[in-house]
C-alpha cells in the first residue's frame, strides 16, 4: 500500500513495469502461456484454504462497506466456487492461441508477400467491481492474448483478489511468464484510477466493468482507448407476423432468466395488429414472475395492472422486475424507437416474415441484432468466443462480446527480395 | 460562412445532419454508391473550367497565406490533375463494396446462426491540409464504405474544395445518396475544429491528416476515437547477413524516392560487422542524391563527410535530404533502438538470414515491418487496399494503411427459431 503523496509515482511504476512485461509477453509461445494457466489453476485448487481465509476477511469487512446480502453472496468464495475459477483457467488454456494468426495475406504483382498478423494490444488496464472470480478470469484472458494487465478491483474484494493474484504471479514465475504481466493495484485509493488513465504512453486500452457511474468516469478521464458499454436497454419487438407463443417465451426468457445483467430485456415493443391478442398472453407470463408493466395508453387499456410509462421509462435499464411496453404502428416505428431510446446493445425481433427480419437486422444499429431468440444470447460463451472480458457497444475496434481476439491488434509483415518503388 | 457567435450552433447542425445522413448511407446498395462515384467523376471532368476558376482564386490568395512554391505547386490544379481526381473516383467505384460482408459465422450447438456482418462506422470527421485532390478522395472513400463525412480542409484550398464538393453533392442528389453525407465545413475559423471534436454523440471517428501539430491538437481535444499517425521516423536496418548491394538500393529508395512523406526512411542502422564495407557504398549513393549524413562516432570515422548526430537526431523525421546513421553491435540493439526511437510506422531489415528476419518481424513493434524491400511500400495502394484515407500507427481498431474496410465496424446478426437460455 502507498500513501497519497507517493500515488502518482506508484502508478507510473506499475504502468512502466506492465509495459516492459508486455513486450516479453507478446513474444511468448502459446505453450508457455498454457503452462501458466494450468499451473495457476492447479495452485488455486491446492491453496483453496488460504484463499478462503483471505475471502473471510473481505466477508467480515463487507458490512462496513454497506454491501447488500446479494452483493455479499457474490463476494463469497466456497471450495466449489474456487474450483469453478480454476476450471475457467483450464478452459482458457484449451482455447486456440490468437497471436501470430495470419488474418489475411496476398502476393502483390511485384512479388511482395504482404501479411496481416495478429499481435497483442499491449497493456490492458482493467477496472472492475467486487466479484473475485473476475480477477482470475481477466488475468487469464489478457495473458492468453499476449497482453499485460493491470487489475484494479473493488476494495470489497481486496483480500480475495490479492490472494488470487499472488498465486497467479507465483505460477507465472515458475512458468516463464513475466510476473509483472499480472499486477493488482496495491491501493484502493480512488485517485489511482485517474493516474492510470493519464498514462497512454504505457497503457493501450482501459476496460471498465461495473456500474454506469464508474464507466462514465473512466470514459471521460481516459487518455487511451476504452472498451465498454454504458448500459443495456435491450428490446424485444414482437412483429405483426410473430409466432405469439414463441414471442411470449422469448420475452419471458429475455426479461426474467437473469434480471440484473446487461443483456436482459428492459423494453417490449408490440405491433398494434397483434397487441390485443398478445398482451394478455405475455402479461400472464410476466405476472407469474412478478414483473411490473409500465406501458403506453393502449397497453394500459389492454393490461389492467399496467401503470403509465413516462418518457424516462423508455430510457431506463431497470435491472429488475419491471418492463416498459409500447405499442407501435409499424416495424419502422419499432426500429426508430430502438435506435433512439436503446443502448445499441442487444435487440430482438420476433417474426416469421422474412423481409421484416432482414429489415430489422440491417436497420437496428446495435452490437447484436437477434431474430427469434432471447436477448440473453449476446454473450461471449453463447457466441462461441470461449471467454469474455466484457461487451462493447462502441463501433470502434470491437463490438459485442470481447474475448481473446478483441484484445488483439495486427501488424503488416512484408517479405520481399529487394523490391524498391519506381 | 458564419460568425463566431453562431459557430457552435453551426457545427452542431452540420454534425447532426451528418448523423442523420449516415443512417441512410449505411443502408445504400453498392449500386447507388457507385452510380454517385461515376456521376461525380463525369461531372468533375465536365466542369473542369469552373474548378480551374475556383482554383485560380486559391492560387491568387496563396502568397497571402505565406505558401512556399512547393506548396503552391501542390495546391495548383490543371486539367490533367482534375482528370486524375476523376479517375480516382472511377477506381473507387470499381472496388468491392465492403458493407454487408459476412466476416465470419458459426452455427452454435443449439442451432443459433451467429454471423459477424461488416457495417459502416457512421460519421467521419476528416481534417486535412491544402491538397484539393484529397477532398474528392476522402469523400469517395467515406461514402463507398457507407459512412457520412464532414470535410474540414485547409483555408488555402477553400475555393477549390468548395467547387469539388458542390459538384459531388449535386451528383449525390441525382444518384440517391443523401447530400448531407458529404459536407464541407463552411468556415475556416480554427475554433470550428474544436467544436466538432466535442460532438461524440454525432461523430464516430476523427481522422486528422497533416502536420504533427495539427494531429497532436486533434488527438488531445477529440472526445471520439482518432485514427492517425503523428510522424514517420522509419528505419532501415542492414544486418550482418545482408546482401550489401540490395541494402544500398533499399536504403536509397527508402530515403530518396520521395523525401517528404511519412514512409520515407529517416534513420539507417548498420551491423558493426559489415559497417566498414557497407558505409562507403551507401555513402556514395546518398552523396549523389545530396543527402547529408548524421552519424555516431564510428560512422563519422568511416564516412569523412558525416557530421556528429545528437540524441535528438535519432528521434527526428527530417522529411528532407538528411539521414541519421548508427552502428549497432547486434540485431537486438537494432530492435531496441527502433522500438525506442521510432514512430512504430515502417521499419525494414535487409538480411539473407532467416532467423534474423523472423526475429526482427516479430519483435519490432511497428505498423509495418518489411524484410528486404523499401519502406516506401507501406501504402494502401501498394498493399492492395485500393484506396487510402491515411496510415495509422495506433494498435486500436486499425493499424497501417486505412482503406475502405478500416472505416467499418461490424455487428452480430443472429437467427434462431425460438431459442431461449436455460
Amino acid at each position: 500500500m502507498t500513501t497519497t503523496a507517493d500515488l502518482p509515482a506508484y502508478c507510473t511504476d506499475v504502468a512502466r513495469r506492465a509495459a516492459a512485461a508486455s513486450a516479453a509477453t507478446s513474444l511468448l509461445n502459446g505453450e508457455v502461456k498454457n503452462r501458466w494457466l494450468l499451473q495457476a489453476a492447479a495452485d488455486l485448487r491446492q491453496q483453496t484454504p488460504q484463499i478462503l481465509e483471505a475471502n473471510q476477511k473481505d466477508i467480515a469487512a463487507a458490512p462496513d462497506y454497506g454491501l447488500t446480502a446479494a452483493q455479499i453472496d457474490r463476494l463469497k468464495l466456497t471450495p466449489d466456487r474456487i474450483a469453478g475459477i480454476a476450471q475457467a483457467l483450464d478452459e482458457i488454456a484449451a482455447l486456440p492461441d490468437p497471436i501470430g494468426e495470419v488474418i489475411e495475406s496476398s502476393v502483390r504483382p511485384n512479388g511482395l508477400e504482404v501479411a496481416k498478423l495478429r499481435v497483442p494490444l499491449g497493456v490492458v488496464f482493467f477496472i472492475y467491481e467486487s466479484r473475485p472470480n473476475v480477477t482470475a478470469d481477466a488475468a487469464a484472458i489478457c495473458i492468453k492474448s499476449g497482453n499485460a494487465v493491470i487489475l484494479r478491483g473493488g476494495k470489497e474484494a481486496a483480500h480475495s483478489s490479492r490472494a488470487i493474484v499472488d498465486i497467479m504471479r507465483e505460477a507465472a514465475r515458475r512458468s516463464g511468464v513475466p510476473e509483472d504481466a499480472i499486477q493488482l493495484v496495491a491501493t484502493t485509493d480512488r485517485a489511482a484510477v485517474g493516474h492510470f488513465l493519464g498514462l497512454p504512453q504505457f497503457i493501450d486500452v482501459a476496460i471498465p466493468r461495473g456500474g454506469e457511474g464508474l464507466i462514465r468516469r473512466v470514459t471521460a478521464e481516459a487518455q487511451m482507448p476504452v472498451l465498454k458499454h454504458f448500459d443495456g436497454n435491450c428490446h424485444v419487438y414482437v412483429d405483426e407476423f410473430a409466432d405469439l407463443k414463441m414471442a411470449v417465451a422469448i420475452t419471458l426468457n429475455s426479461k426474467c432468466q437473469r434480471m440484473g445483467v446487461c443483456n436482459a430485456c428492459e423494453s417490449l415493443l408490440v405491433h398494434e395488429t397483434i397487441a390485443e391478442q398478445f398482451l394478455p398472453m405475455v402479461d400472464q407470463a410476466l405476472q407469474e414472475q412478478d414483473v411490473e408493466i409500465r406501458g403506453d395508453q393502449l397497453t394500459c387499456k389492454l393490461v389492467s395492472r399496467a401503470v403509465a410509462a413516462s418518457e424516462e421509462d423508455y430510457r431506463t435499464e431497470y435491472l429488475g422486475p419491471t418492463i416498459s411496453v409500447k405499442i407501435v404502428p409499424a416495424i419502422t416505428a419499432a426500429i426508430a424507437h430502438i435506435n433512439q431510446y436503446g443502448s445499441h446493445h442487444t435487440d430482438v425481433i420476433v417474426t416469421q416474415n422474412l423481409p421484416a427480419a432482414r429489415r430489422f437486422a440491417s436497420a437496428v444499429d446495435s452490437a447484436a441484432v437477434i431474430v427469434n431468440a432471447s436477448t440473453r444470447f449476446n454473450d461471449g460463451g453463447q457466441f462461441g468466443l470461449g471467454a469474455e472480458i466484457g461487451i462493447s457497444t462502441d463501433k470502434f475496434h470491437a463490438r459485442g462480446p470481447c474475448g481473446l481476439r478483441e484484445l488483439t491488434s495486427y501488424k503488416y509483415v512484408v517479405y520481399g527480395n529487394g523490391q524498391v518503388r519506381e
